[in-house]
């Protein structure tokens, strides 16, 4: 590598010049491009209430002070090369690159993930949605993170790329159900009668909520000594729990008429 | 590498030259080339009424953008070379493909378990299966993801890649398939006698659904207190509820009317 | 790299001219071997009825283009490589290779296990096999799956990469075993005499499934209130639930004859 | 390499000679950027009473003995370059380093998602969140570890890389409820109407806790012998328990005062 | 490296030819090592009746064609070396190798287990063993898989690498355990006297199989409502589920005879 | 690399003195350090009776033995390279590095979790801490392993490795607390008051232990039989179980007292 | 490469001959140390009576076998490295080597995890310690594995690398415990006195097995109808079962004696 110091023509010292104006010229180059581009990033999200504009500054100067840091210190190796070899500190940088790259593994893979989300409209904010353990009203869908908000007021954070299957709840009909459960000794007819009379009265009393008056769908279990019967309905979602409430007192009222238990 | 500008002679200027012809040339032609195979993927998928359109041509503006940023970038440090090393750039480059690599993992795993679903055709939209936790009716079979929309209404959205045992409700025949419990110090002929009497009546009664009548299979546990017995149905894929449903139905009349119970 | 502009020699033309020949032959020869293996290799699949023959040209058409594109490419590059270093281009391309060698590790699992299970004759189309919580009638065994259908009628389809064991039940005598519960305060020595009994009488009345006369093979368990006394038998394959089903009505009524519960 | 000593010139002498001043003022700079930062990096940090300050300045002192050992090291092998291959040796300390690679990849990752849960606001000091299985209110948030108070006053303290939902009860509203159980056989309208007359005097009880009234939201299951019905508040994080026991305790008393059970 | 070219004198020349013999002489050594090696290995295992014989020429077959394949490639691609970078091959080669070589991992981890079973003799065939869920008589160690062939009739095939922890009941003698509950205001004495009366009596019963006379261990368990006793013997390997029903039969049969239940 | 051959001043036959000098300089010198290093590591840790110190001379010989012999093999390499490629060695011997630094990441792992455990001050020898499934008191903390005594007797060894979360149970004071369930049909305001005395001479009894009084916290479940009461207090770490019991046994003789069950 | 062939001077033949005998004579030293470590490592393992010495010169054979293969290839290839280019061949073994060296992580995790257990003094030779799932006294602990022998006779067999916690039974005094139930409308005081006079009397009975007497430890669980109380005693290792036996029987007569249940 020192070959130029070697030839005393002109074409050696015109082409040591010329190197080293290429790696200043390319330095400040990167170094405007790569402030641009951080400044274009956190320009693009949109402007929230709670403090996220200040942590995107926050987040914008540790950022572009990091890259000043790499681009000057990437410079003085090159400038400094013919004079050292820079494999070893490569070598080392690159160790120690490969561990931040299996680190950041799963930072990637969130982002991969929210990608697919967003592309895909999997579900979006104000669907209710079950991730694994946790269901909720989405709250936000970020690159990175999903937050959702779930019945009794908890707030779950999932990262995107822990998401191993997704289940919305608000793409389309529902259906409410009920299981009503009878002594086995009682006349099975005369309580499918009570519980159709409990359905008709469900479907005139929320007309909004059910889509498809609530029917008894049959015996689904014959135990010893119970016999259970399931009422369907479909209805809207975010409803299910109203109607089979509705559901449910209706049909106790309507069997205890009638004398069944 | 800078011999050429160490020997004065024609050759080596014509390849300087031709250097920087092949390095523009082969930009142009890769740029060109790339956007046409971005066009003709996102054109080869069916156009579909949900707003995939408007995310098709999204995607293909933000594919075809990095692209031309990444070949640009990529001639300008080819035209630079002999002046300045570029390895430490191409580690750092290659860091970060490896970073990148690993997360896009399970992005590469999830397109070739739905090459191979499509290709064997292990299901198709329509069927009725189950994906571990999840089971519905398959409303999409794409690249990446299965879309299944269970009995209850909710949309299961499952990334092929992690599918690791399909269960197809949807291809031949399914069992019906009814457990009866009858105490144990009860006449076992006579309650089998009756309940052969409800299988017949279930067969008449729904011809369409049952492929092969219901039959007595015979007493499957002999419990200190109950004796269990079991009714069997070869039926119509997607019947199998409904004709349990009058099994147990008629099962339980049948009993009562011979004053089993 | 470009010492041969420099020589004015002969040798340096020929060994350029040598140079392309060895390219374009290459890569002529190279696409010539490579269609005739994809053509052969989906030739020696046996031929089967449902639209396989068509998925087959499907897959060949689609290999074929992809090797022309790659074999194509890669002439290319060599032709240019003394014009423009293509270590950048042969880095990237690592980097996706590695990403897709990663993400098709499943697929190669999954070939070499499929190879296994046929080279040691594990299970042949036709055993009834259990594979993890999936079991039933094996009716095809691939390089890449498995298909079962199990008693229900549903298929399960299972990466063979997925297999971690294989329970064979169709390789020599099952055993059928069936539990009776007796009352602790019950006259033991009685109760087990009638269970010979019962024992006798199934051997009679099944004699194609019963390999080796049902017996009694002792009191498996003395619980509080309860007595447990079990019974064996050796049957052929797939005959265990047949046998058990008649050895329990049989033992029932063999107990109630003589008063015992 | 050694091609220095081959040419008798000047410029190979001044070359050999900036190469060693160039060697030793990097490893003098590096050295004292290094102690800088590590110096700042501990700074940083807010003073904390509990030893804190101790531990860091122990730290401190290993890594700047870590650095100078590492420094020095490396310049004395880039010195004797020249005269001996060093290739080896640095392919050992790569393995070296890979090996600390992988296993440091958890404190990577740990960093990674601390940052994460900082810049996202996931949680902060004084929320009431569960972490998987533990659950409790946050004492310090830091780069690599959570430290959670639960209400036994047992210290949880965990990675954050470990972390893979954060669920927070102290973002909003919280949701109390309660289930009252009663007997099938009872009225259910005048059991609704006690709990009714249980929810208004909680409300005038709690005022400070109760956000949206206690109310009977309805029968939320219905078994063979009871009757599940269900009241449910809006409250202020953190008083959910006293919200229940209040209204447990009101219900029964309610219940008792009308006759119902 | 086409510098043999530019050369005109007679070493070059030489060491062509020399280069274009030591291709092809190593060529055709490698060729015949290999074939030998396979035919070698193949002969080692010793002769079986099962279709084994047939199926090792068939891999032979293969492997020997696919060797050829390989070789002859690799030569041709030396040959051409002077004349095209072969470079861009080898890596393409070596993505495929590491992704062939990732999906072979279990293959090889297989085999290394299957070695160290044999080595260290850790169980051999007859022996009664568990591998996690499976259990029964070893039919075969081989050095990829092992056979168990469980009471019930089934064929377990377990691949080596997969096993974490060998259970082996053959080695050594066993203990026979039984635990009988008597009502917690028996009288306790006369109880275990009665019980001691009953391991006198299997120990005369059955001499081949028990090494050490049963005796009562102890009062194991204190509940409410009964005391739980327990009897052990020491019992030759496989003959613990005899031993255990006998003591069951006669500990019931002693109990009943004093009156104690 | 002969070239010094090739050049016959006297700079070439220096140069390869020099070489050989720095070789076996840098050998001995890496040795001295090595051992030094050795000596220096293994004295650090305090003296302890158990067979410690010989122990540790054992590991510090092998240690030696093992640095001696690397030496001086990579030297011999280094003396040898001008004649030999060494560069399949190393390949063979990256090789195996690789697989030990595999094999070798998990005590990486327990080292770096053990410098974070000492340096976070996450528990201390004498804690009471619960890690997984293992609770005890510390005996003892290392940088690779843990030692826990729990109540049992059984010391527990964890390497730090697999330490996911720490809980520590000698941080501040700790919650006791007891459930105490009454009959739905007794007068709650009574026996709520019947507690509350039992609380007040608990909290004479045991003054050391008990830091908050213990008080009635109120109905934590309502069920259709039963009415469950919290009483709960803040005691001093270790005497939890103490309080408790104590906490009990008034409860039990109180509740008595006023004649509630 | 070839340039010693280009220049005709002496010292190239000189290091050319120099390079044969370095090669060989390599070759033969290798061959020679790697035979003598083989014979030592085998020598060192103490004799053992199972047939371990025929299989150790079985492994010692083959072992040296493929030394001797390894060792005259590699030879031949750098003999052969100046006319042929044996990076291809290189490349191939280095996937080759990687393959196995994945597969054999799991040995070399074994022999470290085995080192450390040895070194660490986790567990010796005729210890009680639970391992997991398995649990036993300790018959040998090898560098690769541990072999128990259960309670029961089974022979567990476990890699060291699969040993997660370590849990030691014989390392200082172990604790029995005794949950004694009473009803819970018992006289408390009365019960207490009747446990703590069975108490002392088990320290009376068994002196050797008791280290710090029997004592009532409390109310450990007050449920609706039951009052659970403990007694715990402090034993010497492997006499647990033995005091717990003995405390349960004497328990249960000293509260029949007194009346209480």
């Amino acid at each position: 590598m020192p070959q130029f110091l070697e030839t005393s023509n002109l074409y050696a010292i015109g082409h040591a010049l010329l190197r080293i104006v290429a790696i200043l010229a390319t330095a400040r180059v990167g170094l405007a491009v790569g402030n641009a581009l951080i400044g274009r990033a956190l320009k693009q999200a949109p402007p929230r209430g709670d403090g996220y504009e200040r942590r995107a500054l926050t987040l914008a100067a540790i950022l572009r002070s990091a890259l000043r840091y790499a681009v000057n210190l990437l410079a003085l190796l090159l400038l400094l090369q013919p004079f050292l070899d820079i494999r070893p500190l490569l070598a080392g940088a690159g160790v120690l690159g490969l561990a931040i790259g299996f680190g950041a593994q799963s930072l990637i893979r969130d982002v991969i993930s929210g990608f697919f989300i967003l592309f895909e409209d999997q579900f979006a904010v104000g669907d209710y949605i079950a991730l694994g353990e946790a269901a909720g009203l989405v709250e936000e869908v970020g690159l990175r993170i999903t937050r959702l908000r779930d019945s009794g007021g908890q707030l779950h954070i999932i990262p995107n790329g822990r998401i191993e299957r997704v289940t919305n709840h608000s793409r389309g009909p529902q259906r409410a159900q009920v299981d009503i459960t009878i002594a086995r000794q009682e006349n099975l007819q005369r309580a499918l009668e009570s519980l159709e009379q409990a359905c008709r009265e469900t479907a005139v009393a929320l007309p909004a909520q059910v889509k498809e008056g609530p029917k008894v769908l049959g015996v689904v279990d014959l135990r010893p000594a119970e016999v259970q019967i399931r009422l369907v309905a479909s209805v809207a979602p975010l409803t299910q729990g109203e109607v089979e409430r509705e559901l449910r007192r209706r049909a106790k009222e309507s069997l205890d008429r009638r004398g069944d238990k």
